[in-house]
């Protein structure tokens, strides 16, 4: 069985200068592994509508699923509602379902519903809302991509919004060992093993523990039991790892 | 002037699955930045020999330099050299030079050199070395690409082998100014600010502190007067941020 595949689309000028660090991209990528959605490609663009057109269209038609971040809040330099809609030619607009959800907000706090602030509810036509339960303004999917905030407590909240609706399929199933020898010693096994068990995946880590070179191995797979036979046949092969 | 321009490509299935956090990112993006050249865009890939071809063509056609992290080590799962060679058509094979490098490194260190570890004397015809001096095994530049190694250290002693050999333009120069204020409010004010300083980018990016939103603005440009313009007007618009 195949699980459902995704890319992501982190979406700001911010990113790419080195100015802030992306969190989103490692969030998304653990709730979907959890989710069983294969998460297969991300991009970082910039905030340059042709860019952000360009890379909707290229990755809408490869995967199942599409996620973005960033670029959805209130000031001119928040283009991608507007750049998302272009890429699928769709008509965008302040929607009245979406209007309606700020209004009330802003009321209740007692905000100015500033033009800067009501760009929040511009929502391509064909889009379902995307629910926020952090600051409310929503995101939104069309076909088959979700849009969504870079404010990491937005995006968070907006992913877990999105997910239970999506189908998910078998979690990928991972057993790490440590083995504390370097990399170059363990290459040649390792390559045998994958050889022996094709069907789960083998990855290889190293890392640096006080000046001692060591190295994680990684077994993930969809079928517990290979994973389990893999894992087996390598402590095996590593009886003092 | 325009900039030279670059893109990254960050390979590892252990970045889409969650379980490993990009760094390479943000160094690379910081380092780009202070040397004058614009990173454009960013793609994280798998351990995937068609999805590593298939970026590597892709964007070292779009820009002036591509830099890469990661799979170049010793086990079956490295195979980003054998996959640049390939984008670019190239034989690839242990090459003497890379092999002396290594086996010195072994020798003087007395340590075992395995099938495993010579993997990384693997070198397209075509490439020039690119200097290790944390773990010796190299790195390659191929054309516009340079090949790096995804262990943060290493990528990091790469990039700075790699750079002074890049011609880099005008440093991007910032300022920031930070407004206690939340986004919807500053909106209006910057949407006009970005028309009359069209030669400079400014970008708005709201934070939450201690409950208070406020809004850092942040002015880029390659000409300092502009930039200098752009912020004497936003601190007028803003008296009291």
């Amino acid at each position: 069985m195949t699980n459902p595949t995704a890319a992501m689309i982190v979406i700001g000028d911010e990113i790419l200068s080195g100015r802030t660090r992306d969190s989103n991209m490692n969030h998304l990528a653990k709730e979907l592994t959890q989710h069983g959605v294969e998460l297969c490609e991300a991009r970082v663009v910039s905030d340059d509508r042709a860019a952000i057109v360009q890379a909707v269209r290229d990755l809408s038609g490869c995967y199942d699923h599409i996620f973005t971040s960033g670029g959805i809040g209130p000031t001119h330099d928040d283009i991608t509602a507007d750049s998302v809609a272009e890429a699928f030619g769709d008509h965008i607009d302040i929607r009245d379902d979406a209007r309606k959800l700020l209004m009330d907000y802003f009321e209740s706090r007692g905000v100015e519903a500033t033009e800067g602030r009501m760009r929040m509810a511009r929502i391509p036509d064909s889009a379902t809302l995307i629910d926020n339960p952090v600051s409310i303004a929503p995101g939104f999917t069309i076909r088959n991509v979700h849009v969504m905030a870079g404010v990491p407590a937005v995006f968070e909240a907006m992913v877990a919004s999105v997910l239970p609706g999506i189908k998910g399929g078998a979690p990928l199933l991972s057993q790490t060992l440590r083995i504390d020898r370097p990399e170059g010693e363990v290459a040649g096994p390792l390559r045998k093993l994958a050889e022996t068990y094709p069907d789960v995946s083998i990855g290889s880590y190293p890392f640096n523990d006080k000046g001692a070179f060591g190295t994680n191995i990684v077994i993930r797979g969809q079928d517990g039991a290979s994973v389990d036979a893999a894992m087996i046949a390598l402590c095996e092969e590593f009886p003092n790892p």
